[in-house]
């Protein structure tokens, strides 16, 4: 190792540099990850674009401390442990060695307040700090973010091993594949009097963007019947199709009222059983809505920043509906693993060494960066 | 019994007849029931003032087809049966015989059609007809709706015998219970990680009309916290505390914000876990979406007709804050039956004799739908 | 149409005739099917054996009455319809027309008693007969089995139409898909906090007759990890192996403890997710429990006659386990349809044209039995 | 303080000595606890009769590490804190001080292991410790049960603030009552197709001992019907009665078969939706089998300790019945601030204050462990 690390720095929105910071020293549990491939998520682009009031309402809203080191979707072998006093687990409790490729879980919790304790499932920590977006760089030890040579990884946060074959390009998918828990999820509200989701169930993804390519795997791999995917891009719809969309429909193409009238014909005219906006504007959910069936699911995921208000009627929409309407933001820790598993055991089903279409090195962090909000792409990754 | 039935009828928004109607002849597996005693209703409401586009986006959907015979929280003795070819039997399975005290589900399903066949709890059939409301009295047998001496039961109406000792004041309640298996219902998404309906939970209901009053009752019964209730009628808030709430709030006297923070001071700050919309007025929905806590439930119920819309933020009020917002009508055929046994088995611990706060004759009818719409009454009700 | 209809009558056990019967009068709402094909089922060989008292316990025991036509695996096209009264609906409430080939549900409800309306996903009717088993082939009209040319389907039985394009050989399968919903059902059990079935979950299926094969399809088609089946024929593991098993173990190739130890090996020494039986023995259950994991579910579905009993600890195999121990015999009415839809959706994953290994004409019936008892076959089917 | 402390210490099975200990160092993050109350448990009982392998097959499994000080179900006040380095939270997240009354949840975890992360809502850590059983008291600092005058409340382990105003007689059942969530669980089941536990169920509660009535006061606060509970001692019957069963049966005084008659003649013939085992012997397992309707959900949850085993029929007792069969034992972290809230709630409902019929003095521990062995008590608890 040398004794500098290279990282991409976004000192204000919209600038991003590349800057040297020296080797960290890690405290009791800490790990030091060396980056193999980072992601670049839709929260990046919304931070790089100065969107940075995330999860409003939350109590983790704050504003982003500039300078920062994004990047959270990250895969990379752990280059050093500081286990002096007691060993470091994973998160499924097997102790990690020097050498073991990991994922982390961004989503970094106290595990002491009132919501670790009683809504442990998801991230809902009332001091939860997310990597790559809630630590500032320019305070030791400067690299908690992705894009960036080596990461600290904190005692607290939770990573997962790798399992023995996945390849590096699948393996980086796994926190998105672990956000589409938002689809396990609903099988709380299962049963058998048509509720929930239920096997062969009509789905709507809206939006084709790498978030909404993993809510199709996964209800393909859950069991769904038809899926329909919806977006502004041939590019996307097409990755869309291969990945077991059924549907794929271009909205430059049709109106809003012709989508959910395909819907409604694939579907007797009752509407689809679950719809999960996966666009991040907030006027797609009125069409989601029309599209559902009577006693249908809405899962509301995309819209991790303020895009503004619907004009909603409690009556129409709401009551007479019966609709579930299902805020969801993130994923379940324990989400991990099993999706590394299922990524493994479908790859003959699923082309997933599709699914990353743009690598660029660290030095072209930012070409990266604008090349992930054009339509021509699916996942663009760092290969620091 | 004489060779007449006189009944109420409405002839046209705003215009209540009593006519005289010829007894009816029963079809095979109908019964004529002697009306003991029936509700007015916030549905009868709604048609008197012309609102007659009621559960819209609903396959029931249509215009009243005036003129009707309101009613449909119906108590009353069975007077006749036509078994000749099978015996009648009540939703339990149990034989009806004349003199049989009965209550009735005023939702007539086909039983055959889709819905009826996937989501057989609710009634959500397609050719769904409701007592008191779908059913034109301008054609015979002309008896259906509970504002009448007597009344037609279709063969495939559900009916459920009324518990010896039940008295009649209390048992009119059943229809309104059951729809306060509005909270029953939340048991399916219950985990123990913080999901649901759990015990101890505080529930904000919004309103305190009669079915107010009954989700105040069912949250105390399933083992409800902190119950909240806010009205503006301090007559019905002052019921609404009888009956188990423990915090009642007079939307006149105070702003929506010292409403929303008495609740956050209640929670240590993180909200309600269950808000129920009891009011029928499309912007409480904001309010009541403040007072709920992140992953709690917010059960609309009370908007079934249409009354506006309001401007909900996906990001804000739905994905950053985890919300289940559920819509809901009607209740389960299941709930009649269990819902007349816990009025029994707590008889000593809510002031049921005092939910019926107003009883008319007959001849009375518009008085006594002019009296339900005003603050100084409970449930008002048609003694034939 | 000759005017009469050949079917396989079992006089008494061990005992079959073909015999000829007068074409039917249908009454009202009823269908005449032209049987297609007709699986041979396990409960067929136990009306076979003599061992007649099925699903003890339940308000359908009964002694079968002898003579019977045995088949409710049935695939037909609608021959003709007593439709004079009102359209004949399938389950779906699509109206049926001659020419339509559908599937039936053997399960005959009364749709009236306490059962019938208090626990409507399954068919626990208090008055269920099921078609091939429970009515007399001694009166008119005569025809309520599979293993005929023609069958008489009541008016209240339920009937799916097939899909276009699905063959004939995968349609048979669909009761038997419909019973895989046991697993479906689990989702009503699940939780983030780990439990019911999750994606990526071990699975054991004991047993890999065609019961065991649709289990494994099930398990496959709803996103299970690792997937083990026993058996005792090489010949059904190899094909368990093709339909979607990872790991196939003879019960004659290995020692109980071996087996525990497998799947114990398999989940870092924890034990499977969801255990199914549907083997028919009653010692098997022991096994399957210890090889859960704490808190796993294990489904009681293959001991539908009487075998006998086992010893159990309740401390240690129920309390200290957390077990959920679920007892199962039957399937939900909604299940046909999806398990139809899904085996198309699926078809170049499964090779489902296997699942069928041998077929008899009618005259050959008793062989068609014999065969099914014997270890190298997987479904055997009548084609009148 | 002075500068030793007592404590009750079992030195073996059968041998009940006081001793004395050093006023212990207190470890970063640790309490010490003045003593108010402790009960007597069931487990104590047993350890004491030398049944010291509990829980078995489960990860916890092993030997009681004599000398041990018993006692877990303990309130007590806090008398010092080592806070220096960090503030000291209570379960709910909120700051403990000197002065607080407290609640211990006497389950001690890792917060590591794959249990700890997958299966979080009940100690089933792998590395489970008991207060009062797992912890040795031959070695510093000793104090790690309750039947003593201070107690060591390690770092990781979780108290409950007491709500002022809750009697600490009432207080003191608070990790029974948090036992009782075996019926909030059971929620999870919930559906209105007649799964779970629904309102207005018939409960039937096996044992009357101080485990049996938490479970007759969460059945009636939960919502539930009739509540039949039997046991051999009618002084315990009584307590039932006084806290919400309706029905009280002696085994002494009636059969196994009149007992199931009676509970059958109760439910139209149809038998209990839900009998919870709190008696710890195994053959009652099969008289409340026989209770339970079809469909219905058996608890097994007080054989803690081997019992010997029960001859179950695979086919009549758990699949022709579709049994729900839930092997339960402890509490979920969550279970206990809700419980004292609900017993503050209806505490003009409940008689809490009879529920301890004894207390003892430190110095008189083993005349109150035997005592708690008689039929004349409920709960008997140390007041040192």
């Amino acid at each position: 190792m040398s004794d500098i690390v290279r990282a991409a720095v976004m000192v204000r929105p919209g600038k991003i540099e590349i800057q040297e910071f020296p080797f960290p020293e890690l405290e009791d549990g800490a790990l030091l990850l060396k980056v193999e491939m980072c992601g670049v998520c839709g929260t990046d682009k919304h931070t790089w674009r100065g969107e940075t009031k995330q999860y409003a309402g939350t109590d983790a809203e704050s504003d982003t401390p500039f300078p920062i080191i994004p990047g959270h979707e990250v895969i990379g072998i752990v280059a050093e442990i500081n286990d002096r006093r007691k060993p470091r687990l994973d998160f499924n409790g097997e102790r990690l060695r020097v050498g073991d490729r990991i994922a982390l879980c961004p989503d970094v919790i106290c595990g002491e307040c009132y919501n670790c304790r009683h809504t442990f499932a998801y991230p809902r920590c009332e001091h939860l700090r997310g990597y790559g977006n809630a630590f500032t760089s320019a305070e030791p030890p400067h690299l908690f973010g992705g894009w960036a040579e080596y990461m600290v990884i904190l005692p607290n946060a939770f990573v997962y091993k790798v399992p023995e074959g996945l390849p590096l390009r699948v393996a980086v998918m796994v926190e998105l594949m672990a956000v589409s828990y938002n689809l396990d999820k609903m099988k709380e509200f299962f049963t058998l009097s048509g509720e929930g989701f239920g096997t062969a169930d009509t789905v709507v993804i809206q939006g084709a963007g790498p978030m909404g390519i993993c809510h199709v795997i996964k209800a393909r791999m859950m069991g769904a019947g038809d899926i329909i995917v919806t977006d502004l891009s041939d590019y996307r719809l097409a990755l869309a199709r291969k990945f077991g969309a059924d549907y794929a429909l271009n909205v430059n193409d049709s109106t809003e009222q012709e989508r959910i009238d395909f819907v409604r014909s694939l579907t007797h005219g009752r509407g689809a059983d679950i719809v999960v906006e996966c666009v991040g504007i907030a006027e797609v959910v009125l069409e989601g809505i029309e599209m559902l069936r009577k006693g249908g699911i809405y899962i509301e995921a995309g819209n991790f920043v303020e895009t503004g208000e619907v004009a909603l009627s409690p009556h129409r929409h709401l009551c007479a509906k019966n609709i579930r309407l299902i805020g969801m933001t993130n994923h379940p820790f324990t989400g991990y693993t099993p999706s590394m598993k299922m990524m493994q055991k479908t790859a003959d089903i699923f082309p997933f060494a599709e699914f990353v279409t743009h690598e660029y090195p660290l030095a072209q962090t930012e070409a990266a960066l604008l090349k992930s909000m054009e339509p021509d792409c699916m996942k663009v990754v760092i290969v620091p």
